[in-house]
């Protein structure tokens, strides 16, 4: 099984403002440092079989028609590995 | 200036009614070949100055406090150096 990664963020010329609720927030929470936040979605698939390119262009497909709104949004399709929660348990074990 | 990415997913024994969503939606869109969707958030920070280990570490907490439930979601920190943005703009220019 094969994971394929599509990461959705609102163009730089759109307003994020949930990304500007969680700047404002963290001088609030004592971080400093930190001068810009965006916020976006992250989708991980499970893709059966192997990955091709067609795969690859079919997923982008999907990326621009379901998963993204190309008005307001940008987006990139990459392989990887692992998850999020593979990576978290291997921290914790 | 740095970019440090934090990814954030539910974790895998916690329903993702959005990521059910998108995998009911995709074959009637045509799509086929995908046999699991889970959605999450990508968090884009812009930090000031050099990326130091004190730094990461500090991200982690702001992952881990604000950015995640730890309850339900995993988080995953890491440098990037492109955007999004950034690769979307490369792809199409």
């Amino acid at each position: 099984m094969a994971r394929v990664v599509v990461d959705v963020m609102p163009k730089p010329e759109i307003l994020d403002p949930q990304g500007k609720a969680v700047l404002g927030a963290l001088p609030r929470l004592g971080f400093s440092g930190v001068s810009d936040v965006r916020q976006g979605k992250r989708f991980e698939l499970e893709v059966e079989g192997e990955i091709t390119d067609e795969v690859l262009a079919e997923i982008d497909k999907m990326a621009e028609s379901l998963l993204s709104n190309p008005v307001i949004e940008d987006y990139e399709v990459h392989v990887e590995e692992h998850s999020v929660a593979e990576i978290a348990q291997g921290r914790t074990s």
